[in-house]
């Protein structure tokens, strides 16, 4: 880290910081300058230190030069994190495709459009049994009925599967019958939901939050990883930004640039990330040319007729197939190849 | 509501989309244009029926004309809201002012700043207890003994208080000792919060999200509202934007528009919504004549060794206390007083 | 258009804007509904007319359902516009490779570069005369030299050239000496800019404003193609968000939906798109699999010495090299071919 | 200023980046940490310089300490800017008030305007001659010949005028008929406009881009001042966000800051910084309270009939009338006081 002082800071201010600094335990280097005094550090420093120095008197500014995260790191682990769950690979070359419905509706639905994601050669049932929406009368949701309903289609069809939590309280139940649990865009600085899955036992989607940096993320990400669970992958799902023709816009730049600065595998959400059916299919081509290790994508038998009127974003079952078909091509153009199927997918 | 249809849409669709309005018994107004055909719909629109209607193949686009919110509508309620708190009134004509630390650090420093609040004519002490931080290796708070720290120094200084929630399994313990409960802004569509926040019996000071419209904090107030609780402050607390000078950007339109489209009272934060010392005394002039119903400010005895970091947005007391001796020429000029004081401060 | 009014709008209000519409030979349809009354225009409604009902007494909103831009607008003309300039097809499924420095710097330098973009398949050699600097005291360019150095690598290694116009006093020369004019981010709204160009006999490249709407580079086209220049080619180069790690936001979802509002080919820019050289192969990559009609890339043979600063974010030549031959296998499983190269490029 | 390099970069490399920076007759203090190491740089860096080392291999990253405009900056001009335009004082303690329609229509209807103008105790006549439109189809303006309607109607009744030049090639016409040119929002990095201003022997308001910076404004104007031309106001119109309610969010901070950093006066507009009337007043007295120098605000006898469509945002003359007492009150509170006016308004 280095501390930066102007010219006209007294030297008994210059002084006092590096007396905070020194009784850390930490070196100072110093570099006097025409107009500024550059105070160097060296050592580990912590982010109260670091807190304190900025707002010291004399300081002018304060330019971190390592990283707050560390764990999500590629610094500290630079081999790709693979994330196995009975046989599903995601991350390093693997493609994962997550498919299925805005919101579960009914047993029939998720069982139908399970069997169509599984038979597209999908991995993952995508599905919400708790949906947050905008305002308090629209539909919330089937509840805890969705996770039972899903998990059953998941195994009927043998697919893994994927649900969003969205307070502490539902951890526990959502992880007794989902995979994979998914962390939403407006909750991705819900400390509190990510301390609690740092401890839950199954892997996690952390959705970037729509206005969140790189930085962002990859400090939430943190406070799971650094809870204990290891098994974390990035979703890039579309930021607000002036434009209104579509809902988000869908920033791929992210994908290389959180597999250069992380491990972790980095999935994208076109259906999300433009709103619109038509965008989806250029999108999720486009997100695995920059490299996505997967993609999460809405699909509805019925997008008319969708109780979350999501169905506007969701493909038609055969989008869902021939998009599937095309990115089987693609793929390995770019060093991906779709990854394996759940192992012994248990016959009901 | 309205539905747009293309010129290009068969008669069988459009009549399609008139079938589904008239199930839900509103009646319908055509208007055929030279491109398009104009549907209104005349009664209570739900959700779900707008929803089903924007997925529906044809439509081009569908208009909302009324608000989806309604009891946090100035057409629902359209006199002010005053909340009153043991004699202190927040809204209407009332201007105000709490003040305090960015974190409860300690019984000495709390009760020393609260003395100076109070001193200064402020009516509200604010400080955190539950720390909202970016990476899990900052300072996160004292926790629950903050609460009772800060209760004692509202007591003894007779100044109401007001401190952050996080997460619903708290808000019992935090309604029991702070008089006000404030809803952070990366917490503002955290539904799970604000539901259990529409029970609690407190007063709420809702922040807006960093990148939430205006419909989507008064949609997020309604789930407070529609919970019961009907005492709900509204706070610009500043948005994201790509100036990086400033920590957030001060919407100070917010104001008047949030004055405009609701009955509830407008606070005001120029500390965070400007992230610098130098800037909140002419941004909080700003507020007020701008209309603002209050100001929540940080005020630290001890910026520069504070805990969080927020030093640096942190006014010395007596800035604090020349801020508002300006604060009350201005007032009068654009129809606003100091709220009175807590009625019969007790003596300890 | 639609004209929507509260229902506590007088009835001699509504009658006024009824007079007003039908005065300029309009016809009305009217829709009253519970809250608000529509009225609904039938013909062509004059910008001007649409300006003034906004803007009566009484109008809550007005809502257009036609675009502002006809001659820019697929429902015009639905066919892709394919531009050929001596043999080199822009548009349709051709796949378009412009390359280049930044900035001219010298004959050795551009001639150099010409050479290895030709070596590599491309098509267009790009290379600014005239740079648009944020600050007075940076390299401007190296001015009109520059044009004829280009000109002369374009035409010894049978290329097409590509330079930007900054000022409308410049499009004559520059149309002199280059194949195509260039709009940047930052002229996309200089009008007297657009208009000059309408007339300039020279296709033009209009870069989308850092901060535009897709409705306001449409518009900025029709400007070009109202002047009766019909060679117009739109390019999303970057949009400015929150994020400060890349220099800009590459906006990919700009590709497939200006292709639906519009006939014009999209250039993708992922070089300022980006800012930084590692994410310009895998962003190139992701626009063509978006349906990207063509890319202009900057590269340098010697980027840490670049007059602009820009080589940061320039391609050495076996990077651009290397991406090219990636390409032409990506490129058919999206449609996309490479376009052909320029007719009897002329020996010296 | 400051050079970051890795822990992985080779001494050679150090050596080279170090060689570069003494070849430029600077010296250099090294500080090495356990990651980085930190590179000072004494003495005047060139733009150049900063850009070639930008770009050099090894080099993570240059932290700029000193600014890069000079001329703005209040490090270099500590006091405010008065300037004084025939007795019209704009800058430090005065507060200058423009007001008039959007764009010039008729000799009867500016001069109307202008009357009301004087009459309210304004000193400056605004109206637009050449309107900068997002399509070509809108109405561009009265051209020339409103350029002598408004300089009559200003000789006439004792005001200044302001006017807004949109391309070179009419700054001399724009500066024979106006007192003061104004930049709009789309041209503030239209550099040969800046770059012909700067000779143009009459002061500059330089409107704010809708997503610059404050670095990119106050870049801007150090075009026009190293021109030769001192007299620069700065302009806050709003920035784009992606709340759509308003047209655009005044960023208000923008006053405290800009003052901070420069020394020219700020003039806020809360008329296009709102886009909508109702707001016009509480956003102009938030302005004085933040510290404007002034204000330029659109007034119009007939708003509901305006030519471009700005009606809606436009003041009725009572309401600004209004408005202007109301500031003189406000005013001194914030140490601001009415500018004087125009020194023996001539006769007609």
């Amino acid at each position: 880290m280095i501390v930066i002082t102007s010219n006209q800071t007294p030297q008994e201010q210059v002084n006092e910081i590096i007396a905070v600094i020194e009784k850390e335990g930490l070196q100072v280097h110093l570099s006097r300058g025409a107009d500024h005094t550059v105070i160097g550090l060296v050592g580990g420093v912590t982010p109260k230190l670091a807190e304190h120095l900025r707002q010291m008197k004399g300081v002018e500014n304060v330019v971190k030069i390592s990283k707050s995260y560390k764990l999500a790191s590629r610094d500290f682990h630079p081999e790709d994190t693979v994330i196995d769950i009975r046989g599903v690979k995601i991350g390093g070359e693997n493609l994962v495709i997550m498919g299925g419905p805005c919101a579960v509706e009914s047993p029939e639905q998720i069982d139908e459009i399970a069997r169509l994601v599984k038979a597209s050669g999908g991995q993952v049932l995508r599905g919400g049994a708790f949906k947050p929406r905008t305002g308090p009368y629209s539909f919330q949701g089937v509840g805890v009925e969705g996770l039972t309903m899903m998990a059953e289609a998941g195994k009927r069809h043998g697919l893994l599967t994927i649900t969003e939590v969205m307070t502490p309280e539902y951890v526990d139940i959502c992880a007794e019958h989902a995979d994979i649990l998914q962390v939403g865009t407006r909750n991705m600085q819900n400390f509190d939901l990510l301390r609690k899955l740092g401890t839950c036992g199954r892997p996690v989607l952390l959705k970037r939050g729509f206005s969140a940096t790189y930085d962002e993320l990859l400090n939430a990400a943190e406070y799971i990883l650094a809870g204990g669970n290891r098994d974390v992958m990035l979703c890039e799902r579309g930021i607000r930004t002036f434009e209104t023709y579509t809902r988000n816009t869908l920033d791929l730049s992210a994908i290389p640039v959180l597999q250069n600065l992380s491990h972790l595998p980095v999935i994208s959400d076109p259906s999300h990330g433009t709103g619109r059916r038509e965008l989806v299919e250029p999108m999720a081509k486009a997100s695995v040319a920059a490299g996505a290790n997967g993609l999460i994508i809405e699909m509805h038998t019925d997008p008319d007729n969708s109780m979350t009127g999501d169905g506007v974003q969701s493909l038609f079952p055969e989008q869902f197939d021939k998009l599937l078909r095309d990115l089987e091509k693609l793929a390995p153009l770019v060093g991906r190849r779709f990854s394996n199927s759940l192992e012994a997918a248990p016959a009901l």
